[in-house]
This record gives C-alpha cells, structure tokens and sequence, in this order.
C-alpha cells in the first residue's frame, strides 16, 4: 500500500518527519512495519504551507523512491513549516510512474493524500466520473484510485458552503460514502481500504477506513503534545501542556516514545487549527 | 508543437531514422525548421514492430529530451524493423510529463501519434470522453489531448468490424470527424491541428489536418522509393523500382535528398503492406 | 555553454529570479540570447542558503529540463533567500545526464558555478587531479570540467588560510591560473572559458574569463541597486540608497531595466555581505 | 548489495531471465533472497549482443527501480539474444543515483558487472587511479567502486595482448589481484566482497571472492544444459546434451528446478563460447 504522515502544530522542521526518527518516512520506505510489503519505493511526494507567502501548499513530488532522493534529503534540512504532508508511495500497478500520481494531492488550498485502495475501481471509474461537477472532474490529471477519491473530496467541498474543520470532515465523510455506493453499485465484491488525509491549511481530518468485513484495516496512529523534539536520533512528543499543543497522524509510529495511539477501524480524526484533536465514528 | 516520423519497408536499423540523418528526430528534438519554437524537448517515443515475436509494437518512451538519451542512441544502433514510428514532444503544457503522455501511444496492435493539438480541449474533453465506449474510455492512462484523440480512433476500430489500410483509414477519418463536430458543439472557436499517424503493424494511414481557414495546418511529407539508405552521414532515398518499396512519412524531410513530397492539406495518405501509397482528401 | 545568476541582498522570492523576470532563468533554459545555441535544457540546479537553520546551502538540482520541472516552479514560490545561486546547463557531452554533474557544486558553506569550459579538457584531468590535495580530490562526484574546476577552488581555499570575501578571489583567480597553465603544459591549444561564481554564504565573487584572443568571452552582466522588485510580470532594480544594497550577477540580463553592466573581459567582480561591489581585472 | 544474471548460449528472449521465472532478476530487484537487504532499487541495466551489428553490446540503464520501470518490461518482450547481462542495483551510499553508476559497465567489445563492494573504497581509490594507464583511466565516468574494479580489469586486458577465454580470466584474476594488494597498502582492514562477471562478446568469466575470512562471500550460482525454456511462468533448463549447450551465472537461482550450484568461495567459472564450462581457483 503506501505510507503517510501530516504534522500539525509549531513550526517544525521537515527533517524530524522525514530523517530522523527511527521510522521516518524515508525509513518507512525502505522498511515499513505491519505491511506484507515493506517496500514502498514508487515516488514520494511532500506538501508544506508557508502561510506568509501562499495559501496554497508548496508541493514536492518525485517518483524516485524516497531513500535514493538527495533532493528530499536537502529541503528536508531547509523547510520549517507548521502544516506538513509526506507520502511514500507502493504503487498499486507497477509501471509507469508519473509525479501526477503521487501524493499528496492539491487543489488551491487544500491538499490530500491516500493509503489502500478503492475495490473495483476499474468498474467503478466511470460512474465516478460521471458523479463529478466539472470543476472536481476537470481537476483530475493521472490515473490513480487515489486522486479519483480527492475529486470526490473537492466535489463535496465545492457543494456545501462553508469552511474549518467540520466542513472538512463532512466532505471526507460523503466522500468515503460516495465510494462505498458506488463499490455497491457498480463493483464485485471487492473491499476498499480508505486511510485519508486532507487538510485546508488550518484544520485537518484524517480516517481509518475499510469496507472489508472482520479486518481493521490499514493502521493509523494519532499523537498529541507540545511540540514534537529530536535529538540525537532519538524523536519523542513532550507532554501536552494547556494551549497550543501539536499533533501527528501517521500510518505507522515515527518514533518508540508512548502515545501514539491508533485510531479505531472506520472513524476519524478532526485536528483544529490550535491542535486539539478529537474523534468520532466514521458511519456510511 | 511535436515532430513525428514513421517508416514502413524493408528492415531498417533504427539509427537510419533517428541519428544518421541530417534533420533526423534527434536533431528535430534540438533544431526543428518550420516552427514557431524549434525545440521538442519534452519527453520522446519509439514505437517498433518485431512481428516474428509478437503482434503488439515494442514502446520506449522516456521524458527525457531525446537529444540526452543514451538509451535512445543504444537502441538506435541495435534495433531493426520493418516499421517504425518515433516522436519528439513539445509539450502544449509544462510540468508534470510523464511517459504516459509521450507518444505514440499503443493498444493491442496499433501505434498513433500526433503533431499538433485540439482546440479548446478543456471544454471538449468531458463530452469527448462520454462519446467513448468502455474499451476506448479504458484505454486512457494519461491526460493529453492526443491519448484521447487515439481513444477516438480506437473507437472507431472498434465499432466497425474489418481490418486493413481501409478500415485504418476509415477509423481516423471518423475520428477527425468527431473532434471536429465536438468543437462545433462544445469549444469556443480555437481551431485544431491534427497531423496523425496510425498503424495496426501491417498498413499505415497519415493525415495533415487543420480547422483553421488560411492556413495549411503543420507541415508532413512524403517520401516513397526503393530503400532508404545513409553512409557517412549523407541519407537518401533509392529510386523507387517494381515490387516492395518503403515509405517515409515525416514532420520535415529526414535529408536533403530530392523527393520529399508536402501532403496538401487536409487530406491523407494511405500505405499497404507492400508501401504502396495513395493520398486523398480528409473531408469532414 | 550554459546560464546562471547569483542574487546577494534583502530576502527575495526565488521566483523573482527564475520565473517572473521576462529573461528568468527558466525562460533562459529556453529562450538564452547572445548564444549560438539558444536550449540549455540539460539539467539545472538552485542553491540557497537558510543562515538560520545551517551554514550549508540547500542544494536542488534535476537532470529535466528547467522549464518542465514543477518541483522548481513550486520551491520558486516558497523559497526565499538573501543568497541564492541558480543554473541552467546545457551540457558540452550529451548522454549521460546526472544531478551529480549539474551545478551549483557545494562544499561545505560553499557554493560554485560555472558557465564556459575547460578547453583540452580530457588531456588535462589527470594533471589536474594530480595536482590536487586529498580533500579537493575526494570532494569530486562525476565527471564534468565544470566539477574539476571546483576542486581546483577548494584546494585553493584549503591551502590558504582565511576567510572573507578576499580570500574567495585569491581562490578563484588561482584556480583560474592553474587552468591556465595546466593547458598550456598539457593543452593542445582549445580556448577556456571561464565564467565563474562562488560564495560562502556571506560574501560572493564572480569573473568573467578566457583565454582565446581577439574575443570577450561568454557575456557576464552585474546590476546593483536597493532591491529588485517584480510586479505584473515587469521587474526592475530600485535605485541604490546609502547602506545594504543588492546585487545580481548574470549570464544575460534577467530584466529590461536599465544598469545592467557587462563585466569586462578578464575580470572579476567581488561582493561584501553589505552587498557593495567592486571589480579588478582577472590576470594569469 | 546487488544482483546479477549472465546468460550464454542459443539466442534467448530476455523475458526469461527478467520477468517470466520465479525469482527473475525483476522480483530480485524488490524480494532477493538469501541478502540482508532484500531489495535492489537503485537503478538497474542489461547488455545485450548483437553480433550481426555491432561487436558492441547494446546497454540499457536506468535509476528507475526495475520492478517499475515500462521500458524494461517492453524490451524483455522483443530483446533476443545469445548473450545477455542483467543487473539490479542496491547502491552502496544512498543519493545521487545516475545511469552512469548503473551496471553493466561497457568498454568497446567487453561488459562487466559487480556485486559487492571494495573494503575502504575510499582509502583505495585514489592509488587505484594512479595504478592505471590513460586509456583505463579514461574510461571512468561515475564514481562507484565497481566502475574503478572495470578499469583495473581494461587495464590488464590492455597490457597483456591475447583474447579469448583465458585472456579474460587472467585479466580478471589480476583485476582482483591489484585490489586485494590495494586493499593490503592501503586499507583500513574493511573486506572486500567481488563477485564479478566479464565478457567481450564471445567467452565470459565469472568470479565469487572475499577477502573476509570464514565467510563465503556473496552467493554465486552456475547452472548448464541444452536450453533455458519458460513455459505458463515455470522456468528450467532441459538437460544438456553433446554439441552446444548454455549457461546461466546468476547471484541466485532464477528458478527452482535442480542444477544451480553454487561456485565454491575464492574461485572462478570460465565460459567458452559454445558454452562449455570450468572452474578453477581465484588465489591472489
């Protein structure tokens, strides 16, 4: 599948995502736990706000595996940002890797990113398509399952007014419904597994999904603190205290200090712009 | 815009299209005559038949500029074939290529590529992609305008029962058409350029096109004749004689040789097996 | 040959030197003037240093061609600096691009790139590298004369105690010279051409440099002034006041404003921290 | 570390050492077994004759993991060949890949490839480059070990005229010679691990050595017979017979029928060209 990790809270450097943690991102590409693969070399991609200039995220995509790319090494070292999104990627079909398929995605303020899969997705392609307003259809540039559910994402933003992190959640909410009716609709059978990420730059959610009966689905994990410190090689989150607190969400642990928690199979994490995080199930 | 070529003949070594030449595809990557911008440097394909090991073409494709591409010069040197097609890009949009965009695209046994583009393809592309049957609608893995013009040519193919230069040539006539009749419907009046080429391994079919009035449309010539030859970098045309001959079909003229014949405009020419060719109108 | 420009100043946006200007660096990639060879679409290569975070500058370079790169147009908008270098190359040997041959080249704090080439320059790498101490030898990656060029200056630096904007022209008018004489001992007459930049994060030096006769080189221009400012596409130098200035150094000008200057043949141009320029002949 | 297959005999498609056997040299590019490491996705090659051409093998390389990469997969379809090599690569320093560190390595007739590693590389490198004549030294264009361990091999065949089999054994005998002896002056004591393969078009040698003591080094296998047949993705050599015959060299087994044995430790295989093989030991 693939692996992800969105950073919320005071500004952090990249490096302590993406370098050095015991299982960085970098490290969950070469090696990640709890997969049958553990490799997930088919592009990486990272999206990072820089608020003072853009309400758009900056966004780095390379279809390099992650391990080999001296580029990511380098921003890795220079980004300092409050908001981060990174990705490693194990590409469903090998061949043919495009910096269009890797994650996370965009579209103005708004980024997204994906772990599983959708079931049947070439049966259900085309009545997706279908569903879409032309904005979220126009909005969709590769091939992947992947930037399909972030069209639905944008569709439902861009229906129901409004903004923060409720909006957010309903829109990850119809969207994951969406595709669940669809996979009744028009699929064989086949399960989803929908770990998502989207943010606006403010707030964020997150969900642990599946529609497989008796599995939990891919794992995810949220952990809340201060502010998130390496040193040494060795990451750890300091203790909440009152006020402005940061969070992590990622498929797997960065780091063997206590705290990371998984979220529960089918519900979601809502992260308010101060951190404070809270979740709820995720019914469709 | 794009440069093409494609020879259809007797076995010949790769290098004879894409290096020997004075004005070959790698100097047409570098130095195109008769454009605007004369640099294709967008990515590059090879299209190649092996008919004794399998129906479908061999595809290289890389985003590469053609003129960098040590595998390209590698292949020159050791591929031979009775039919090649080979394309230099010249992306319509920057950012973002990717091999799935490079030409010539391939479905089963037939190549397509093109030079050129369709007016208003953002307005054109959602009823474009209705109009398609699942096969062709399936067949799209990237986002170019000229992937979907070939799903409007595999459409066709498909629609039709029949094989052979006419049927080629009949799926690309119709194809044409229908681009055609969406801008009426749906653009907003910027013309289309569709210089193409289509083989299924066997016969070949090429057209000059353009909707724009007073203008000839992108440049394409002919040239036909016994074999095509190069020694110490000087390439020419053998005189044609009775029986097999080979056929050239080329943005510009590969060499200075005389006999490079302009197609007219709007109008096409068709190749057998044997390389005879005939040309005719492209009415629409 | 190739193109770069050095901004030393206030913080300024990458974009405003490789995207908005109307003769930007990407534009250059593509569209360079005053060259035979308009394309230097062989890579390209960003340097900037984040003084805050590290004393080594963040390094970016890519084997695509600037103009297609969405990770340059991306980092142009998010990457702000008061020291940026920035290189498009079109490189002397085709085949067998590398990120590791694209410039800038970084040591350490220090950062070098070059416009021209090395004439003879495979009769002279040997006696080159022989020349070298075990620091600048080892400090080689691949294989360009642009690369050597860069050994031969941090061997100079490394030989000689000191630090400052002096000490960065003793290097590089000595680099300079043992080119020179390296081809005289070992050349078989080929001209260098040697325009060069380096900095170490404080102050920058630049020279404009050949060794043909009866020619002035590759063109090098110097623009001065408060601060250089993009607005609707149009960007221009403010008038000079007393106290921190800027400076630009570049292959061609980057705007159409006026005071850019050509640098003279054979000699160099030297920038304090305060970004005040003075320029002296570059003898060997 | 890295994987390799050589292949000589009756001219075979390339899908069958690349894709179609149980452990083809794409699978061992993301699941090697008997490595630490199982995976190897930092670029990979294949050279192939084509003697009717070019006494020059054909090279194609890429940074691209090979379990990813379109090209491969399309040249395995059509490549046919009485003499191939394939080479996944696991790079020893992360970062900085380029197709001129990928294997094989090509030097007019010959090719060669390497799995393992020189102990104290760094150490070596530079008395290594001062061993060598102009033409050896010349023909360095990365800077991986294994292109240094290429040279000293062209060094030896350059200064001992003579061809054939023995020819190629001697020069790669005295390849391992110079490194160990390197290694002895030197080194910091760090082993090196040098299984080896050459060939000039005609004969090929193969070597498994180590300078570790009390280990057998990297696994190399040699498996013999009539022919080498892929059949409903069951791969096995049928059983040799008098007259020509064909071998495969191979870091690992490539399928699972019997007859892959294991080269003994600190030896080498000769490969004449009709195929006929004999080992001897590699004392240095």
């Amino acid at each position: 599948m693939c692996r992800f990790t969105l950073y919320l809270g005071p500004p952090i450097r990249l490096s302590a995502l993406v370098v050095e943690p015991k299982h960085s991102i970098i490290q969950q590409s070469f090696h990640s736990t709890g997969q049958d693969e553990p490799v997930n070399g088919d592009g990486f991609g990272i999206a990072w706000y820089v608020p003072e200039l853009s309400p758009e995220p900056a966004l780095f995509r390379s279809v390099t595996p992650a391990w080999n790319s001296s580029n990511l090494s380098e921003l890795a070292r220079v980004v300092q940002s409050h908001l981060i999104l990174a990705h490693v990627r194990a590409a469903t079909k090998h061949g043919g890797q495009s910096e269009a398929n890797c994650h996370p995605f965009r579209s103005g303020p708004f980024a997204f990113m994906h772990n599983g899969d959708i079931g049947d997705f070439a049966r259900l392609r085309r009545p997706l398509l279908t569903s879409l307003g032309d904005p979220a259809f126009d909005s969709i540039a590769g091939n992947t399952d992947s930037e399909h559910l972030f069209a639905l994402v944008l569709d439902e933003l861009q229906r129901t007014p409004g903004s923060g992190v409720e909006h957010l959640a309903a829109a990850l909410q119809q969207a994951v419904a969406r595709v669940t009716l669809l996979g009744k609709l028009h699929g064989n059978g086949a399960p989803s597994y929908l770990n998502l990420a989207l943010t606006d730059g403010h707030s964020a959610v997150a969900c642990r999904f599946t529609t497989e009966d008796d599995y939990d689905g891919e794992s995810l994990f949220v952990h809340t603190g201060r502010v998130y410190v390496c040193s040494n090689g060795v990451c750890r989150m300091l203790a909440p205290e009152r006020g402005r607190g940061c969070v992590l969400i990622s498929s797997e642990p960065l780091s063997d200090d206590p705290g990371w928690d998984a979220l529960p199979r089918n519900s979601m994490v809502l992260v308010t712009p101060e951190g404070t995080t809270s979740s709820r199930p995720l019914l469709v």
